[in-house]
């Protein structure tokens, strides 16, 4: 854990240049508009630890899957996130001596992330070994208007005496990744070209032949003219133009960049090049500072759609501000072939781009703080990857399109190489399914179930009812050698949250077919056909509904995570020495899948996703014992309980839990934000405000709320869309005001009461009402 | 399942050149000497499929491990079992064109392995392109007496017309693994050298820094007399002589190539190529005749000592003695840093060169065909890797001593690097203490307890003793997250067979604690203090000993190979769809796991090592129940199935898992004999004749018989060595007929009845005694 981040309520600052800390600062002061995305790598060389890192949305590797004994049907490659062209290097040598942070002296080095117009800030005073001073002032940002687009200025001023400067903006192609075996590369050069003050590269993944096609347009400016370089260079991985400056003490100056990354999966290859130079000369229209007051205004309108705002506690307004301002860099929801990638575009560890995070813990920030057809092109984005979902089952043995979604993809192909995962952690399944029930329960579109959602259902239900087997012994259906969200677990029987949501996905699917057949008799009929559904696999569905096993001790009054759980040895976290934990780096697999330890809510992720099943008391004996028996050790599991400890009322807990999350990556919590941000873990800090603290649930088509105020805030707020309104929520210890900012009246509920808002206006509901 | 080997009881014979065959034969016909081994390859150059393979043992190189998420513990490496220098290869061209098989006319091919004599010979036909026809006729053999040695003879003879040959014997160091990822190179070049008729290269694998050189002293003889070369060729992974010989028609032109591997392992580095020169300068002195009859009588020593004849069945012949050779090939018992890799010398698929397959399945067989020294040195292999096995438990958090056997090592280190094997196959730990009682309970050897085995023993017993875990539902000790020897189960919980040999390891560590205590009071003292045991050590294995849990069917009178097993779908074998099988090629491999089929004997492999516990109905209760469960797809499973079946009196039955694993590689059975030899499976075959046919059991420091003899054949015989005595057994339908080779008398028993055998005499027992 460190804490060297400056609290304010709207930039994230770094004071002081401190090496170790860099690699972590790489990651948190990361840009990106859901597109592309670069680290918070310096333009200028810099020969410390660095992981210079540039991403692309939509472009990885396939890694050759290698294990001792091979498996029958494990995927063939592991997806890698490939680190793409370095577009923001600009070399600048000062009296012939390279500007490098890790040989000069450097002062009053100051970064800023401001999250509230989008850009990155940085600014420093260095000495450099022969004596030179020099001011460094950086800007630089990934345009959220024109998304293929990142902008730079980069300012230098001598300082003290006049100084020879050379400055060279250049592309460079010839990029490795980190976790690369045998330093192997995965692109190749395609094309170079450099022309008056642009020039571009184009370089290829190997195996995969996506292309992409970096380009830029460079200004040096000294005392207001543009000046023409010396020299250009033009090789197959690197491109550059370098100018050569004799500036007077004081004087500024600008270098402008403006660059584009383009992708063979947007453009023709034929035409990436000539589609790059028009975006180039687009933005370089535009300028450096049109580019920027578009980013300014085009943050403005997201903040104004999903700010939380917390009064009272600067650090965790900091944290949440954050979480939100990294979720929108990572995913806008304007390509329904993209998805939300783990760390995003912050860095290059876990492959693929898609995981059940997006259905379990993205899709509600995304459906509450965004128009409904960004959370509906996530769903849609499962949609397509329905045939794929069908073809990974066959290759499992499943059959007559049962379908099982993979539990890392990038194009929907399962793109994860460890059996107990990609064959065994199926439950990925029922939170996809689940995604749809919410999303029609959220939005009220009933008419996403005709369009795509039943499709998706009937592949998947098809998938339960094969996968469930008769047990002659139980006399009941039981679910072997499953892995379910708590991941310290491997190939166990009869997982409690995934026997529940597979027979939830089983009735859920029953409940969509009639649905869709009482709305639209004849799209109904089309997708019978389409589907070949047969009436008789209903009742198969119906009979594992009723016949199902699900695990649980009558004396405990809770249900078991897995057949035998209670056969472990049952020592709580609290008991367990400091030096055990995290377990996942200091005790061996084996001890920690057979020990009691829960890596992230299971039971409790079950009780959440189905709470309106399960009395309050049934809910409060599982949290009372699985919570004692849980590490937290993935970034997802303290969002649910935060949820289920506020649902209990226990508040103290609930913001407990908050705090472990919400800060993860800024105070580096685990010890690994230098790899990248947690991002889809943020998703779940907004729940733990959301659907914690201010209680919020849609049940029949209603908002409700049952909010409490953390103790240690004065108040909070925040912005929620529903079906069409937009509520400004308002809650300090003496009420809860919502404003409905919509052309219609809406009612919504506060623990329990009724409040009619009318366009417009504003309802109070006193908290003294809920502690009488 | 292929049937191209002709049938002979001491040669396996191929006829007629089958391109599809030949990296079937090139494993079947190769050679080894237990120091190195070579597949049956051409010298020639061969453009067809091939995998030039030569083994050097003891060297290897360590694979990084390359997983999606990372666990903790892994091993860092998979070792890999390294493809070295060619030492066999003679280029050949004829009037210009390069003799190779795949590009000419092949007839009157013949490939014979001559298992008596111990070499390999091949003629053959070939018609060039060019229309010149002749003759090849090679031997070649590695030197089991000197054995760091190979040796060649290669016979040209031009056909018809006169050729002009082209001659080039060479050693190439340009090798690459069939496995290797990215194409990767393992060798890095050290030395090269060519002086007179001899030459020389050294090379040293990467990361480990193994070195090996090869040598080779080549001599070509026209009419008798020796040609000096035309050319020679000196680079760093390649060394040759060329010559040029004019050949009339039906001249024969011989060419001897005697080569040497020696290793680093064996030889200090910079001393590498001064001992190579010496090895060949010595066997070149012997000549190729010298050596090859060296070699006849060396082999005639060793069959004299574990043959076994098999009247009436010429392919059960074949295919008994090619399992003995091959076992000879791999491993003689001279160095106690070797071991029998899975494949021996026959290819390069599995890595490392010690799985537990040592201990259940050869060490009977070194112990009954070799002196008593060779399966020593097999246990004392295991004795000087104990503080590595108290090592890797403590990685996996074990402590004080408690000692984790590897699955697979090379040097004591785990080098396997797979989850479910490496961590939780654990009761490979029970097979290395069984192995010592068994070495014990044969030889008499009491010794060996004091000596070595009481340590090994007490660091086993103390893992045990940690890594159970009390239940509080259960109220007794259980075992959470094993891998059984049934691999087709993973992380299960109680896996009968582990928890049994669990609590065995327990008995029998405390029981020879007393031995040594009583026989050797001093070294029981120093034992002591060199493990730091503590008294109270043994209160602690008492208590798990007489509260262990061991799951069980009661209602099926059987004990269950696991918790759970008889939840899973209970469909057998016999009703499986043969589309289904072999089902780790057809099922995925979650399919598999939560399916009931075993691999290989699980419950029956404990019934078979501790079958004086078990009553007859017992463990035909067991065998009636698991047996129909079983796919045999491990070459491991029928060898114990045939014992436990001739024990129950199955004789069909027994007979039927014999021929499974007899022919397993001659025939291709399970279509993989390209990759290698089964090596450790053969010594099952071994043990299904003797312990299963024969029923040979040691009882009270005495041999016992059962046999029986399978009804198609006539007879069978083997020898048998037994407390310094050496026995013929032969059994026929009349009777069973025991001679005695040895010095003194010898009482065996044989169904129960006790034959006194004087020294040189024979002793007989109808078999009608039997029936009657």
């Amino acid at each position: 854990m460190k804490q060297y981040i400056h609290q304010d309520a709207w930039n994230i600052i770094e004071e002081g240049f401190e090496p170790h800390l860099h690699k972590i600062s790489e990651s948190i002061f990361s840009i990106g508009n859901g597109r592309m995305g670069q680290r918070a790598c310096f333009e200028e060389a810099y020969s410390g630890e660095s992981l210079q890192g540039s991403y692309v949305a939509g472009v990885y590797y396939p890694d050759k899957t290698r294990v001792g004994w091979w498996k029958n049907g494990y995927p063939e490659y592991f997806a890698k996130v490939l680190n793409a062209a370095n577009w923001i290097g600009i070399h600048v040598k000062i009296n012939g001596e390279v500007l490098d942070l890790a040989t000069c002296k450097v002062e009053n080095f100051r970064r800023v992330l401001n999250m509230r117009e989008g850009y990155l800030e940085r600014s420093f005073e260095a000495t450099l070994q022969h004596g030179q001073r020099v001011r460094i002032h950086a800007q630089r940002f990934c345009s959220i208007v024109d998304d293929e687009a990142g902008a730079i200025c980069y300012r230098i001023t001598p300082l003290g005496q006049a100084a020879r400067l050379e400055i060279t903006p250049y592309l460079n192609g010839d990029i490795r990744n980190q976790d690369a075996n045998y330093d192997e590369k995965f692109w190749e050069p395609i094309a170079h070209d450099v022309q008056g003050s642009e020039a571009y590269i184009t370089m290829e993944t190997r195996k995969t032949a996506f292309q992409v096609t970096t380009g830029m347009a460079y200004t040096v400016l000294q005392d207001g003219k543009v000046l023409a370089p010396q020299t250009t260079t033009s090789e197959a991985t690197y491109v550059a133009a370098t100018f050569q400056v004799q500036a007077p003490a004081g004087q500024e100056i600008v270098v402008y960049k403006m660059a584009a990354n383009l992708s063979s999966e947007n453009h023709p290859k034929d035409q990436l090049m000539a589609h790059c130079k028009a975006v180039i000369a687009r933005v370089a229209q535009k300028g450096f500072d049109g580019l920027k007051q578009e980013q300014a205004s085009a943050w403005a309108k997201k903040w104004e759609e999903n700010d939380i705002i917390i009064e009272g506690d600067v650090s965790a307004q900091q944290a949440i501000r954050f979480n939100i301002f990294q979720l929108n860099q990572t995913y806008t929801g304007e390509d329904a072939r993209l998805n939300i990638g783990p760390k995003g575009f912050t860095g290059e560890k876990y492959g693929g781009s898609t995981y059940w995070d997006t259905e379990a813990y993205c899709i509600p920030f995304y459906l509450a703080t965004a128009a409904p057809s960004v959370a509906r092109n996530l769903l849609v984005y499962r949609y397509r990857h329905l045939q794929k979902a069908i073809e990974n089952a066959a290759k499992l043995g499943f059959k007559d399109g049962a379908a099982l979604y993979p539990m890392v993809t990038m194009n929907g192909e399962e793109c994860h190489n460890e059996w107990e995962i990609t064959f065994e952690e199926i439950h990925r399944n029922g939170a996809i399914a689940f995604a749809i029930y919410n999303y029609v329960r959220y939005t009220g579109d009933a008419a996403y179930l005709e369009e795509y959602g039943l499709e998706v259902l009937i592949g998947i239900a098809r998938f339960w009812a094969q996968r469930v087997s008769w047990s002659s012994d139980k006399k009941q259906y039981v679910m072997l050698g499953v892995t379910g969200p708590n991941e310290y677990e491997n190939n166990v029987n009869n997982n409690w949250y995934t026997n529940t949501m597979a027979t939830w996905c089983l009735e859920y699917a029953l409940q969509s077919l009639q649905t869709v057949q009482k709305a639209n008799a004849t799209r109904y009929q089309e997708l019978l056909h389409a589907t070949h559904f047969k009436p008789e696999e209903t009742t198969q569905w119906q009979h594992v509904i009723d016949n199902m096993y699900y695990p649980a001790s009558k004396e405990l009054g809770i249900f078991l995570q897995q057949d035998g759980y209670l056969d472990k040895e049952q020592i709580l976290v609290k008991d367990l020495p400091a030096s055990a934990r995290p377990l996942n780096q200091k005790w061996s697999w084996d001890r920690i899948l057979r020990s009691c330890y829960i890596k992230q809510a299971d039971v409790l992720q079950g009780l959440y996703f189905l709470e309106e099943r399960y009395d309050i008391d049934t809910i409060r004996r599982n949290y009372d014992f699985y919570e004692p028996r849980t590490v937290h050790e993935s970034s997802l599991s303290p969002c649910v309980h935060a949820i289920v400890a506020a649902k209990l009322g226990d508040e103290q807990r609930a913001y407990e839990f908050y705090l472990r999350t919400a800060r993860l990556d800024l105070d580096d919590y685990n010890n690994d934000t230098e790899d990248g941000l947690h991002i889809t873990s943020m998703a779940g800090t907004w729940m733990s405000v959301v659907e914690g603290f201010a209680g919020m649930r849609v049940r029949n088509g209603q908002l409700h709320f049952a909010p409490f105020l953390p103790a240690k805030w004065k108040a909070f707020a925040f912005k929620i869309r529903f079906r069409g309104a937009i509520l400004q929520v308002h809650i300090d210890q003496r009420q809860v005001q919502i404003t409905n900012i919509s052309v219609r009246t809406i009612t919504v509920y506060v623990h329990g009461t009724a409040l009619a808002i009318a366009a417009g206006t504003t309802e109070g509901f006193s908290q003294e009402l809920i502690k009488a």
